[in-house]
């Protein structure tokens, strides 16, 4: 089959073998796959690798259709239902993920195989386009149900990729309110606000922890200059920040501008070491949530959520390539200021 | 009056100005005052510091007798009463703390000022030495609060110096079972066991990790080699572990051995700056809860634990000294595999 394939450090649109569904498993024909942050740091990390990473075909947000079943399955669904999976194969060894080895291809590639017991029918009337955002949205949705958010919170989301978005959009859904977001990107701001966030700010312009601090005012009166913010109140109401942006140092910056009390949810990644300064968590008395993807049910939850029409992704989607297109989209998306999700369409001329 | 100063970079013996209460102060004489591992820290610190740290009379784990009322004062105790309070003077132009500066001289001298609002009277019958130990033991009791214990889980208390003993106290307060706890000291893990411990290991012996995973499992089936931790269960109960320790690289090690989904009470302090792997708080979806000192109401509570023997703190105090023994005290405490808390008597011969 085609496929974009990660080799010789090169994303090179090439024939590499169809996967073959084994015991509980579906092939696929993939109908779209959006590119995501993860795969252009796998892309970065096979510039240092000696054999540049190995062959990789990626992918692993994206929409398919069922094309054939393997051995030990119940063939719930016609060939031709439209269907998504999270992105794991659930094997008798263990689980394996999709879209990080050849062995088992990703959205990059025309085919794929799934395991059955994960596949989620695409409902009448939902875009397949819109579908194939149904695993960042739900990194965003997993994120605030890991904050086990509280009447009156005030969040603040640092950074609007796809999944400071997608966790604009899981706020709204949930009622929190005022949302603050914040991103030097004019474009991502517009994002934010149309995904649900209530105040927009480019720190370049000020700090984001003020612009919060405006809006998580309580009203009542400051208790003045009596005794250390966590001895008495401090007239703001719980802060709960989402840092969506990944990398080392971001962690610090945060706590440098938390409020006291703060719940903090890591959803960006550092695959480097980092460092930070214990007694600034220590003086605020923070608490660091990491959330790491999503559960099954909240895969499905999202996938509900899209199709009722709570989230609208259409204006997230900033751009659709072919195979061809893979290597310049990654071009593209190396200063995303004006993309959010470019979706890769293997059929497409 | 009399006081143990730290001046020039050692603690000597001299004398130094009396303080006089201000509006809403009262004098007291200390009765009892605890070395407090912080106080150790700021004997480092100055050991580094140009002017060696200017003059501190440190102290902020104290019980002290009521002399004498400043103006504005409502003279609730009687001249003579037993009391404590938080180490905090509640001023006019601001909260300071009590036994970091010559200013507001701590329990390593005479006398002290204390703010009257804060007072709380030392129940009839709880030994003065025992109260003394109030201080360190709400630290415990907060750290606890932080973690929000739900039935079932079972914590890991990592270090059993006075704090590590404070939060196995507390945890047996709140019925947690079975409660597992770490030190490289025979001694400290004898003390743990006294304050409720239900298992103890030595990490040079074997993992505490390890230990802890034995006890906390749930007895279900082992759902055997099919999705990550995160997308089943584990087969173990949720894990809340205390680290008690401080300084860095310790949140890295916790991170390193705990399980799935651990919350992680961070209550040792780490003055420096300190480097870790996020992606192995990530992959785990970990949450770091810091705990500073603790609320009033739980300075309160803890003294009433003490007062009606639900925490019985006499095996904790392995050492009493005069004014003249501090010095040898803190050097003892440089290796404090045989001590727990250390008491100053200043009126003591």
């Amino acid at each position: 089959m085609r496929a974009a394939v990660l080799r010789n450090r090169r994303i090179e649109v090439g024939d590499v073998p169809a996967p073959e569904p084994g015991p509980g498993e579906v092939l696929v024909k993939t109908l779209a796959c959006g590119i995501c942050g993860s795969d252009l740091h796998v892309f970065h990390q096979a510039q240092h690798n000696d054999n540049g990473g190995g062959a990789i075909v990626m992918g692993h947000e994206f929409v398919g259709e069922v094309v054939d079943y393997g051995a030990e399955t119940a063939k719930r669904f016609k060939p031709g239902t439209r269907v998504n999976s999270i992105p794991i194969l659930n094997r008798k060894t263990g689980a394996e993920f999709i879209g990080y080895s050849a062995v088992n291809p990703g959205g990059y590639g025309e085919y794929m195989r799934l395991t059955e017991d994960h596949l989620l029918e695409i409902p009448n009337g939902l875009p397949t386009e819109h579908a194939a955002l149904n695993e960042p949205m739900s990194v965003g949705w997993h994120a605030v149900n890991r904050a086990r958010l509280e009447k009156g919170d005030v969040p603040l989301v640092i950074g609007c990729g796809p999944i400071g978005l997608a966790v604009i959009a899981g706020l709204k859904i949930k009622g929190a309110h005022p949302i603050v977001a914040a991103s030097r990107s004019a474009k991502r701001r517009e994002l934010a606000l149309k995904m649900g966030a209530d105040v927009v700010v480019n720190p370049n312009d000020g700090s984001p922890y003020d612009v919060w601090r405006e809006q998580a005012q309580t009203g009542l009166p400051d208790p003045g200059p009596t005794l250390p913010g966590w001895l008495v109140g401090s007239g703001l109401k719980p802060a709960v920040i989402f840092e969506c942006v990944g990398g080392p140092g971001i962690i610090q910056e945060i706590l440098n501008g938390a409020p006291q009390d703060a719940r903090i949810v890591i959803v960006g990644l550092c695959f480097e070491e980092d460092r930070f300064q214990p007694m600034t968590g220590m003086g605020k008395e923070v608490s660091l949530i990491f959330s790491n993807s999503f559960y099954r049910r909240e895969y499905a939850e999202t996938l509900r959520h899209l199709a009722e029409g709570e989230i609208d992704v259409a204006p997230l989607i900033t751009g659709k390539v072919g195979l061809d297109g893979v290597a310049h989209a990654f071009d593209e998306l190396e200063n995303p200021k004006n993309h959010a999700k470019i979706l890769i369409e293997p059929w497409r001329d």
